[in-house]
């Protein structure tokens, strides 16, 4: 799974240069390391399985290495370093002293600030949407514009290799900004957001140039004609903006408050950056119910009940902001944009009632679009390896073949649309609605002859928003035929697959609605239902999107949204019910697909199978570097160099404790403040945190945000004299770390480790006269891999409990 | 807050036998006892603490007594002892065992069964809202047909007389099987199952006695004309059918399977009673979407990505149940059970462009339910302790006063419709619409003459839905004057609150919507806004919800279904972010008012800021009781009648340890069945698992349902021979109990024991050479009130650390 990742990094062919890997904590250092757990400790435990599973043969479970998985990790197409998020409250003196400190006006001031983040990423997001869509429909409508044009004095060469050379430009300007820029914005962004919402931080995930990019990249991307949405991109946009706002402020341009350091850590930045995803989705689709539905099911891993009326706040400023500027785009301020662009399918209301035909109908298209869904899955896994290494090859080789995707999309929808005989208008129809000709509208004219429109132009030679408007359309049974339908079905689930893992922002939502709802007109005229086709339309998006992507509410409240038809609930709900049962009995949702394959350590809702038949001391590896709680400033340094560590126990030792016991967790950042604060002694002394709170302000431990710089240990610049002197480590320390007994089940140290949202957890022996703290589990020690890694042999028990994670 | 409760059980006054109630573990038996955690050990600490906070001046806390928190809690009006759920994986040598003999079969079972009961839930909750539906407009249709027949014929103290006898007949009966069968049915029911899905569980709470006496008194209440609804108590019969399907079979009447117990733990029942609950919302207002979010926002307080999907399955069953039979009674197959009855306000899409003084008069709107609803709240709490005292006289007087609140809405309904003059029909409504006669419908005759409508009767003189669907009516602004308005509004308000707390299943949501509907009409009317005065119904409704409530994004998406107008979204979204938020600054929302009057000790979502002063061992209070892994059986046995705690720490001590270590965990019901297995022996030697599996069967050990009858200890019958035998523990001790070190701060324990939804949580010594265990809190351990009481002086404290709970 990680090959890409870790030959990339091999071989050295990262596109930007990346950091020394720092492992959250003990990871094996240079030496090999032998299995370490006391081997007394291990040799009672399992004699006491043996016993007191009744004499059970159980094999003997042999620890094989050391934790080698990879700490790097892909974003977009940008192989980058990957941490772990912190959620868990430090509670050491600087902690306690600060919020002692804190007065009711700092406490009101920091509510203020929190619902004021949300607003503004609500409103920012909004903006943007506003902007990406506007945008789009100018530079689409134009291209369309000067193409039909050009057909209409019947240059019909010279309007396709217009057409042509217009998408290629397009495609190839995203994909240099987005090659040399920022390759963190290649891709949906989704499973990157899904990631950072786990607790996987990679600084380029939510990074600033990363926005910018996301942004133009994605309006190029779109209007290149390529077989892609711009509702993934907008999530990852509304991640950057809640993670650029939720900075907390600049210290370097002196745009920051004391008090803003309250917000300065994970848990704040993760709601505010959820409230963005959520509002992003709102502003994709007008859906605000769906985009708080789709951060509560697709996003987050995490949820509290205040969360959601923050993130509702959050998309009704976003779904008001972009109303307003739509009523005020009305009047025509807008340039090519019109009523349309921004996704709203106003399709009328129809008498829904339904025979057992037509039900009958629903549940095939069900089962259809699982199997669809679940093999577009496949595809896209596969298609996604294969690009990775092209993408691996270096900026130009992602241009090129960006362009020649494109290439490949003009042909297909230009020569397509040709080979597509002209038809006939109906007669009903006011001659003003067919044929159309120019940006957007249903029966388009493309070459055909007066009275006469094209049913594949009207499909194809669109913007992806109209064409699934057109195909959402009511009371236009006899406009696509069946051959029409079935080209372009094959024409844009094929498009789709090949043009997701170009290095261009690109969403799966708008080919995975486009495939569905021609599929699902497909399955209603074949089965010759009496229902509209239009709305066998929505029903085949509703069954596809729940074949790739696996979300149900979401999807339900999101096309409810869309298409302002509440009777197509029961309809909408049976058939995403019927095809994501059969699509998860094939593979995983294409978001958790992408998140694996890119080498981001997840954190499952479920522990493992695996890690049933283990203990935690079981994947302990490495042996535990510790500090005593006061420790020569050298040894202090020396240890931070040599390793990478994140987090490291502190023991209480002889002068402070009659014997050795576990004080806390100290963090590697605030190590580095604290040695900088210099409040060094010559003998080894508490010298309590009031002498702490005399160099440093509480805010220098703050967490730093994405944008910034945390400090490094190479910086200190101690001198030598300095370096022989101790420091107390106690003002630092968290004295209430989680700990875990060595002999817990790992999957109750898992169920403990994720829904706390932990970085570090220490275990703690259970026998008395050890050390006080035998090692610490990180997020990589729960990755199945490796422990399946560890013990081949668990395998084998494995099945026994997969019935837990349903 | 629990004088109530334990006033009631001081006097023996409890309708039902009270069992003595058992608390969850160490609280303090007969004798009192000191503050136990060693001294050693907190001198050091606060020594630490004293010293880290830069020589800060601290109070000593001084531990003032121990838990006598009231282990018995009010449920609708039944009092009754309480015990805690437990979400914890019991990973003992059973439950090992137990798994590795799954087979696959079994897993596929399982899972099977887990669907298959998510089904058959949302089934019969559609059954059981349709019948509750057609029952009432039936019962109170004919109820209103009989009275129009008399006032037809001028016979208006007749039928003044009947109408009051007949809701006086029909009150006195729900009342009487009320009191008199299962008062645990009285009120709403929504604060019981908020408290179930907390892990707060009492036997009657979802009993089957009270599911039948929820249904059938839900339906006499509406029949009866009281200002209540149906809907809180649909929730709580979803609940409790959930519940009875989850019981995993009866074994008294051979209904069960053996792979069934696989479901027979608190966790999957549940997932399986927010199903229920879920559906309960969905068959009382047609809303599937917003049942999910109900479960989701309101009622649940765990949540995972998973339950989404399932809890979405089972209303999507339900409403499509509901709406098949609706279909079936359009016919006219119900009796009078027309189009109606069940909520579905099909308003009619309003255009809504929206002017700036339209959204002055929301947020003006939105401000004044924000206040009201505050005001409701407090009123309901004064209100139902006063009503608690009449309660607890017995059933005769719980009658007594419900048929008097019954006469009093009576002359209200009756006697205000009387005063208000009658209006002559607007002329452009065609003969049959105005005036109608009879059980529902617009512009009611009452006893108007011909041509002539009573505006008050339209509204008081109908079934709730119906008042409902008038007020939210568009195209009728000049329908209701702001008289009229005013004087519903206040009748309303005033009547639901002294309504809800009469012993009738009583739902809030309609007094609420009806108040809001009819204030929202009044603000529109007297604004003079250019918007219909319906939509201002709407919005009103709404203000007042998320005034009393608090619940904001399923409230918007419930009235999105129930009125089908999306273009509504952003002005109901507004007016709860303004109502809500205005409410907020005075009290909670009216469900956690009553929960915490009925003294359910419910885990809130953030510690309470006292405890971020202590520490674990603080809290602590009563010496631990422990056994051996090798136990005397007289020893267990005396020590399970003596006490009444459900988890006892399991010590390993010589000989099968070289020093006394923490073994594990092993609950009393467990222990009951090992003994009653008899697996006993002359010396203290270890058994093993296969010796206990030989004897028992691993259903034996899984956990009775909720109608189920656990063995007592009492029941045993042990001779004396066997009170001298040993008992080896070792196979049903969890292995892998949660624990945390004394010094861990209080704050991050309850995290811990909230977000793992834990019963029991060991607490071990930080320093060697002490006990293994110090002790085990529980759920009442981090109520507030009883630490508050403990540590008086910890208050000051507390206003610094409220900023965490937002």
């Amino acid at each position: 799974h990680r090959s890409m990742a870790m030959a990339k990094r091999e071989k050295g062919l990262a596109v930007r240069p990346v950091p020394a890997p720092v492992p959250e904590a003990p990871t094996p250092s240079a030496t090999p390391v032998s299995a370490t757990a006391p081997t007394s400790a291990r040799s009672v435990k399992w004699g006491d399985l043996e016993d007191a599973a009744g004499g059970l043969e159980r094999p003997l479970l042999r620890q094989r290495g050391s934790n080698t998985t990879s700490q790097m990790a892909v974003v977009g197409t940008n192989v980058c370093p990957i941490e772990s998020l912190d959620y868990e409250i430090v509670e050491n003196d600087v902690y306690k002293q600060d919020w002692r400190s804190r007065g009711r006006i700092q406490i009101f001031q920091y509510q203020v600030l929190k619902w004021l983040m949300a607003l503004l990423v609500g409103s920012f997001v909004g903006l943007v949407g506003f902007f990406n869509n506007i945008a789009v429909e100018n530079i689409a409508g134009y291209k369309l514009l000067l193409t039909s044009n050009l057909m209409r004095q019947n240059r019909n060469l010279e309007a396709f290799l217009l057409y042509m050379a217009c998408n290629a430009v397009l495609a190839g300007s995203a994909a240099a900004i987005c090659a040399y820029l920022a390759p963190a914005a290649a891709g949906s962004g989704i499973p990157e957001v899904k990631a950072y919402l786990n607790g996987v931080d990679a600084h380029s995930i939510l990074a600033p140039s990363t926005l910018f990019v996301k942004i133009i990249g994605s309006i190029l991307g779109v209007s290149a004609g390529f077989m892609l949405g711009k509702e993934g991109p907008m999530v990852h946009t509304g991640a950057c903006i809640a993670a650029m706002l939720g900075q907390g402020g600049s210290r370097r341009y002196g745009l920051t408050w004391n008090w803003i350091r309250y917000f300065k850590n994970d848990l704040d930045r993760r709601d505010l950056i959820t409230c963005g995803a959520a509002a992003g989705v709102t502003a994709a689709f007008r859906a605000p119910v769906g985009g708080v539905l789709f951060a509560l099911e697709e996003a987050t891993t995490w949820w509290r009940s205040a969360l959601l009326w923050r993130t509702f706040s959050t998309t009704a400023v976003s779904a008001i902001v972009l109303r307003s500027l739509i009523e005020y785009c009305r009047s025509g301020n807008c340039g090519l944009f019109g009523k349309g662009g921004l996704i709203m399918f106003d399709v009328s209301s129809r008498v829904t009632t339904y025979t057992a035909t037509d039900i009958a109908a629903v549940i095939l298209l069900g089962i259809l679009g699982g199997l669809l869904g679940a093999l577009f899955n496949h595809f896209v896994d596969r298609i996604l390896r294969r690009y990775g290494v092209i993408n691996e090859k270096g900026a130009p080789y992602k241009i090129l073949m960006t362009v020649f995707i494109s290439l490949v999309t003009s042909c297909c929808s230009f020569g397509l649309s040709s080979l597509s005989p002209c038809v006939p208008c109906p007669p009903e129809l006011a001659p003003g609605k067919c044929p159309t000709i120019g940006r957007n509208g249903n029966y388009k004219k493309f070459w055909c002859p007066a009275g006469h429109y094209n049913a594949l132009a009207s499909l194809f030679f669109n913007t992806n928003d109209d064409a699934i408007r057109n195909l959402f359309s009511g009371g236009t049974d006899s406009e696509f035929g069946v051959y029409t339908l079935l080209t372009f079905f094959i024409g844009v689930y094929t498009l789709g697959l090949i043009t997701y893992g170009v290095a261009v922002p690109s969403g799966l939502f708008i080919p995975v609605i486009l495939s569905g709802a021609s599929f699902g007109r497909l399955v209603g005229k074949v089965f010759g239902s009496g229902l509209d086709t239009g709305l066998f339309a929505i029903v085949g998006a509703a069954s596809f999107l729940g074949g790739t992507m696996r979300m149900t509410v979401s999807v339900c409240v999101i096309l409810l949204e869309l298409t302002n038809d509440l009777l197509l609930l029961p309809l909408i709900m049976l058939v995403l019910l019927v095809s994501k049962t059969v699509a998860d009995c094939f593979n995983k949702g294409v978001y958790e697909q992408i998140v694996r394959m890119k080498g981001l350590p997840f954190l499952e809702v479920h522990a493992d199978a695996c890690m049933r038949s283990l203990v935690a001391s079981d994947v302990l590896s490495g042996p535990v570097i510790t500090f005593s709680s006061v420790e020569r400033v050298g040894s202090v340094v020396n240890t931070l160099r040599r390793t990478g560590h994140n987090g490291f126990p502190v023991i209480e030792e002889e002068p402070f404790a009659p014997a050795p016991e576990l004080c806390g967790l100290v963090l590697r950042s605030h190590l580095i403040v604290l040695l900088n604060g210099r409040t060094f002694t010559r003998a080894p002394v508490k010298t309590g945190a009031a002498e702490v709170f005399r160099k440093l302000n509480p805010f220098d431990f703050a967490k730093v945000g994405s944008s910034g710089k945390a400090m490094e240990v190479d910086e200190l610049r101690l001198t030598e004299e300095e370096m022989d002197m101790y420091v107390d480590l106690h003002p630092i320390t968290n004295r209430s770390p989680y700990t875990v007994v060595e002999n817990m089940s790992l999957a109750k140290a898992a169920v403990l480790f994720r829904d706390l949202g932990l970085r570090h957890m220490c275990v703690v022996p259970r026998t008395p006269g050890r050390p006080p703290v035998l090692g610490i589990l990180t997020r990589h020690d729960f990755m199945p891999e490796y422990i399946r890694g560890l013990f081949e042999n668990v395998l084998r028990f494995s099945f026994f409990c997969t019935y837990l994670s349903i």
